[in-house]
C-alpha cells in the first residue's frame, strides 16, 4: 500500500467546522501526494490548477465530497 | 494549513435554508481563494468561468454538493 | 453576499416530488444567475448547453444532486 | 416553471428496484426534455452520446445519482 | 421504457461486499447498454474507455456511486 | 462476471481512518483493473494521470466518494 499517510491524526473528528474543511482539503492533496510522490512535479501541477478555471472548480467539487464525509464523522459540529 | 478561513463564523448552522445556500456558494469560493491566493488572478478567472456554459455547470455543481452537507447540517431547517 | 434569492420561498418543503424537482431545476439555474448576472449573456449560455450532449448530461447531474437534497429534506413525500 | 413533468406520477416510490432504476432512467430524459424542449433536437443529441465513450459515462454517472435518491426513498425496497 | 433489464434479480440485496461491488459494475454497464443498444458499437467503446486515462477514471467514478447505494442497501453488510 | 476481486478481504471494515483511505484508493484501482487487465497498460494509464492536473484531480474525486461509503461503513470509526 501507499507509504503516504493519508490521513493525518488517523482521525476524522476534528473540534470544529474549519478543523474539519481543512482537513478536507489536506485530504485530497494527500491522495495527490499518494498518486505522484514527486514534490517537485506536485507543485508544477498545482500551477496548473491554480490558474485554471475548470481545474479549480474540480478542487472545490473534490473538496466539497471530502467535507460531507468529515461533516458527517462530526455530526456537523452539533 | 492554509491561513484563508475556509468556514466563515466556524459553524454550519444558518437561520434559513437561503442563508445556507449563501454559505454553500461562499465556502466553495473560498476553497478557490485557497487554492489561489491571488486576487487579481481569481478575478480573472471568475470571468472565465462566468462566461463558459461548462464552467459554470461545475459551479453549480460543487454549490449542490456543498449545500447538500449544509442543508443535513441543519436538518433541512424543518 | 449576492443579491440573488437562491432559494425560492426560503424554504426546501414542497407538497408533492414534482414541486421538489422543479425546485432542483430552478435553484441550480439560481447559481448561474448568482455566477452571471447578466440576463443576455445568460440567455446565450443556455442556448450553448441546450443544443451540447455533454452539457445537458452536466445539467441533469446538478439537478440530481440538488434533487436528492430536497427529496431528502421531504422525507421523500412519503 | 417549465411545463414538462419531471417526475411520472409524481411519486418516487416503484414495487421493485428495476422500476426504480428505469424511473432514475427516465428522470434524468425528462431534465434534457425541459432544458431543449425541441424533440427533433433531442434524437440528434442522443445519437451523439449513444457513440461517445465519455458521454456514455456521463450519462452512467447521472443514474447512479438519480438512483441513489429513488433508492434511499424506497428504503432499498427492503 | 427500454427493454433492457437494468438491475440483475431486481434486487440490490447481495451476501457480500464483492458481489455489491459486481453488481455495481454491472448495473453502471447495463445504463450503457440501455443507452447503446448495439453490442458491436458497445465493445468499441469499451476499448476506448479501457485505454484512456481520463474515461477509465469516469468508470471508476459511476462505480463508486453506484456501490455507495449497494453498500447501504445492504447495510454495509455488518 | 469479472475474475478480479474488487473488494479486498471481502469487506468495508477496517481497523482505522487510515486503514479506510487506503481501502477507498485500492478499491476505485481495482476498478481500472477489472476495466483494463492488462497490466503493462495500466502502468502507462497512470503515468498518464500522475502527471496530468485534471487527471489527478478525477482521481482524488473518485477516492473522496469511495472514501464516503467506507468511511459510513464503519461508522466514521467512532
Amino acid at each position: 500500500m501507499d507509504p503516504t499517510t493519508l490521513v493525518p491524526n488517523n482521525s476524522l473528528l476534528t473540534a470544529t467546522p474549519e478543523e474539519g474543511r481543512q482537513l478536507a482539503v489536506k485530504m485530497s492533496r494527500l491522495i495527490v501526494k499518494a498518486t505522484q510522490p514527486d514534490a517537485q512535479k506536485r507543485e508544477q501541477l498545482r500551477d496548473v490548477y491554480a490558474n485554471d478555471a475548470g481545474l479549480l472548480l474540480a478542487v472545490t467539487h473534490t473538496v466539497a465530497i471530502e467535507f460531507a464525509t468529515i461533516a458527517a464523522a462530526n455530526n456537523y459540529w452539533k
